[in-house]
């Protein structure tokens, strides 16, 4: 298997020469903006990574990591317009920097980049990897609708949370990883194990968002501690806490307290019913689950260890 | 050839048969408003119709002209939210009758729809429709940003304008009829040559738009006449006047006059400088190369018959 190192190194160079037509600037300048922003590259990684360890070339799969990269990029930019974000990895979102009307309509052509990238997968595989990849476009938007839904609502449960952060965050970590094991010609069983493999990870990341927002260590974190608080934002900690405290946390997110009183408040009621200990539980069990998904599939050493250690990070990781 | 009326038959049945998900409702709720809300259709009209009369049969095309309808439909919702308008087709547009950030949502998930049916085209010519589609919504787009540049300038020329027209409008018609080329199995040249009937008929249809709108016959109209000289609109007849007049036409656009004043004042000017008759010229010219587009193609005479009249609709239609 490729290392870590040279994988991102293709990423980085196959995003860095990605040509944009020059005219209309308004259009694609947001758009070059928002590719070359950054960002953990992680959903190209893992296609990659999953296609090189079953032994295929690399290069049969660029085109559908970029696609996938493009279209996660694509949901940001139209998420911060439909959250009104100012800042994204530290610079502007485009609907600040420009207008909401061009974060829509580049949003929109991002989207279309994405699947012409998915459909410069080889013919193959063409057919499969463009389903895989409308279906996991719509079952992100479902998320997004589920978690607009779930803002206005104090009744959310934890099996509709999680169902949520399935749809809106993890199968799109799903489709990157059993896109490698498709340009890969791996067999169904294969792709489905890397998929479950790629589903649980992205459960056990979000986990940790939600869990590192609350109890992470303000020095390391890098954020605000306590920002998902402040924002009433339904997290798995605030739903858990909702169900089981509810009357009490009601009159708290009513009461007119100065952000740090709140907060201190809130976590209190956490830590009474144990909530930082509950989710960290929960994090590992879904990274086991990651981790058992590819425990039948006959890898190098090398390999497994990659995405043991993946899974691992994500119950490890401090910011 | 299938009859027009048996075509829209297919086409209405097809619509109407489309299964959305129950839930999440607020995401699929206005997918289902916007493509029951009717239209005339036409893109998928001219995908079968072309379909049918190189002899093929018009079931293989009909999830291309849906995905053509639906991406047709796509831009239309999202171009309401940027232009904020509250009506289409006689109903509440989506933004206005749930939110934006709703019609983001279901705007982006109807253009992955859309993928998805031109994904469903059969296996030998899915990737040649494939590529069509796509590179065709990113010249649609550019059109919409072009159309958002000129609104903010008073120096957009004349071939600016008709190239914005061509990508914005035009080209999804050339689409939709190439489309039905590509799935009869047609030649190249064939394809091309529908291709170029399609975008010359989208010209002529969109300058009459432009001239309906200032000399159309309230009576037959059924919308205001004059709504885009009270917006200042960039059509084809201001943007002649202001190459011609500028001074005179920026001072009638500064003054603080009543509609009906405006009207009259820029009308006058036009008629001055015989912009209807020019206009309706320039719209024969494009349906004449419509027609001759055509004409070294085979086809039967109901055919022929056909694709001549909506020519010649597009330079004679009163609404």
């Amino acid at each position: 298997m490729l290392t870590t190192e040279t994988i991102s190194d293709i990423i980085a160079k196959a995003i860095a020469s990605i040509k944009y037509p020059e005219a209309p600037f308004g259009l694609y300048a947001p758009i070059e903006y928002t590719l070359e922003s950054g960002g953990k590259r992680l959903r190209p990684q893992l296609t990659l990574s999953v296609c090189s360890a079953l032994g295929a070339d690399v290069s049969r799969a660029i085109d559908a990591a970029l696609g996938i990269e493009i279209f996660h990029n694509f949901t940001l930019l139209h998420d911060d317009v439909m959250d009104s974000a100012d800042i994204r990895r530290g610079r502007l979102t485009v609907h600040k920097r420009w207008n909401d009307n061009t974060a829509i309509l580049s949003g929109d052509a991002m989207l279309t980049m994405a699947v012409q990238y998915i459909a410069r997968t080889p013919s193959d595989v063409m057919p499969q990897a463009m389903e895989l990849f409308n279906r996991t476009a719509m079952e992100v938007y479902e998320g997004q609708q589920y978690d607009m839904d779930f803002e206005r609502s104090n009744n959310v449960t934890v099996p509709q949370y999680i169902e949520m952060i399935r749809l809106k965050t993890s199968v799109l970590l799903g489709c990157a990883c059993r896109m490698g094991a498709i340009v890969a010609c791996a067999t169904d069983d294969v792709a489905q194990a890397f998929y479950d493999y790629g589903v649980n990870l992205g459960l056990a990341f979000q986990l940790k968002d939600d869990w590192l927002d609350t109890f992470g260590d303000p020095l390391v974190f890098g954020k605000q501690i306590g920002g998902d608080i402040i924002n009433a934002k339904k997290t798995w900690l605030l739903i858990n806490a909702l169900s089981e405290c509810r009357d009490e946390l009601l009159d708290i997110l009513a009461e007119d307290l100065e952000p740090e009183e709140r907060i201190s408040q809130v976590t209190a009621v956490y830590n009474r019913l144990n909530l930082s200990e509950r989710c960290n539980k929960l994090i590992a069990e879904y990274s086991e689950r990651a981790i058992m998904a590819i425990d039948a599939i006959e890898l190098s050493s090398d390999a497994k260890d990659y995405f043991v250690s993946l899974a691992k990070k994500s119950v490890e990781r401090t910011h």
